[in-house]
């Protein structure tokens, strides 16, 4: 299971400002935190500097691989920042995301297949948002096989089925479990997700989410998009990943708990 | 989904005192505070007083009905205590548990028959402990059959899968969580356990115990034995009803908030 670390987003107001005044500790410090928590890769987003994005997103790129050593998932919907990104990037970046809406699919394709990054693909198509389990193995098979003509290996793609807010249907949760579930069963690809959406609109969201996320560890989710400094987080998804008997994990749980980093309350 | 409160329990040094002083008061205000939290049965236990327990399980019987409206889960191993604490019994008990082994299920059937209680039916018999789902599903299948033939109905069975340490045995805890879902799809019944005990052995219990708890939630167990008064664990549950979108589970949930019950750290 791996950590994608979500904290360097321009939608942060504390982010906001370091990138507005550029400043490169305060960015260098998140990414660090971020990488010693277990980020497998760290997140980047500048979207809300709109016209500005490419080029904060470049800086983003050379100023957090200026301080660690994982890679970064480029986070953009804008293919001008993402290309510019892509190429400031040393070594396999992860691209967050691409879709199965044509337009999109065709302008990042070129992307893909001269940068070779690990992909991020959306259960969404030119249908809109998946209404069903049924509607996200429609487009999984679809990109799979677009992605795998035109030379991507299935083991670079990480599908998100897309989270939806149970208080906006009281079935969502259970079909982005399922739908996770089918995906690994139909396909034998990737999955990854971030999940806080589930909570939307209700209160004591963090609990909501938690509980989502040891759901859908259970479900068989292979990475998570969260904050890996929410400690009671880190500390539900170790616990989850040494009661599913994953490689490694019961070792870990341990040593986290020797560390004092096993949060209950 | 049912909770059954678990701390009336001669094992546990509080309850064994309150026990050999016959504290009335100690006793009914467990009782209160289970059945306030929200518990469908309340579990009674005697069985650390040995030659004793036929007299205090019938004490028990008496002293929490004087005070509560839930019915009482009788949970014993002694035929003899269960009978009389059947028979002392105001209302539909539960009996907590018969197994598949021939000897104690030929002991209780006879009550069952007698007292018409809910049954809680472990999946265990005569060849010991459960080593995988389709052992779980054999001795369900046998019980499921000998209880209906005697005229037992099946929505008065729960199946308890038994829960084993995963430090002994990483895949005990997926095992567990199949069980659960194969026992429902294979033969539509109501499952229950108690969790604990998947965490014994290793550090931070609650910790596991509650990540466990919310994973076989979505795995679709029926009703869980847990102290109820552990408001972490029952705000986890509450939230985790809400995400699976079972009836009345959102409502619940707010209503829970408003009343400053849901606990996230």
């Amino acid at each position: 299971m791996q950590i994608i670390g979500e904290r360097i987003n321009s939608s942060r107001k504390p982010i906001l400002e370091a990138l507005q005044r550029k400043d490169v500790s305060f960015i260098q410090d998140e990414a660090r935190r971020q990488e010693e928590a277990g980020s497998a890769f760290i997140d980047i987003n500048a979207a809300t500097m709109h016209s500005q994005e490419p080029e904060y997103l470049v800086w983003l790129v050379k100023t957090v691989q200026g301080a660690i050593q994982a890679p970064l998932s480029i986070d953009s919907t804008n293919a001008q920042a993402i290309q510019e990104a892509l190429k400031a990037h040393k070594g396999q970046a992860m691209l967050n995301s691409i879709t199965g809406e044509r337009k999109r699919f065709e302008a990042l394709l070129p992307l893909i297949l001269e940068y070779k990054p690990v992909v991020v693909a959306l259960c969404l198509d030119d249908q809109g948002m998946p209404g069903s389990v049924e509607d996200r193995l429609r487009v999984v098979s679809h990109l799979l096989k677009a992605l795998g003509d035109a030379g991507v290996p299935h083991e670079d793609i990480y599908f998100d089925p897309l989270v939806k807010a149970v208080s906006t249907g009281t079935s969502f949760g259970i079909e982005f479990l399922e739908s996770v579930r089918a995906i690994k069963k139909e396909f034998g690809v990737k999955t990854i997700a971030g999940l806080t959406n589930i909570s939307y609109g209700l209160p004591q969201r963090k609990l909501l989410s938690r509980a989502f996320t040891v759901m859908a560890l259970a479900a068989g989710l292979d990475a998570l998009i969260i904050d890996p400094l929410d400690q009671t987080l880190a500390s539900l998804v170790k616990a989850s990943l040494a009661l599913l008997g994953k490689e490694g994990s019961m070792r870990d749980y341990i040593k986290a708990f020797r560390e004092g980093k096993l949060i209950i309350s």
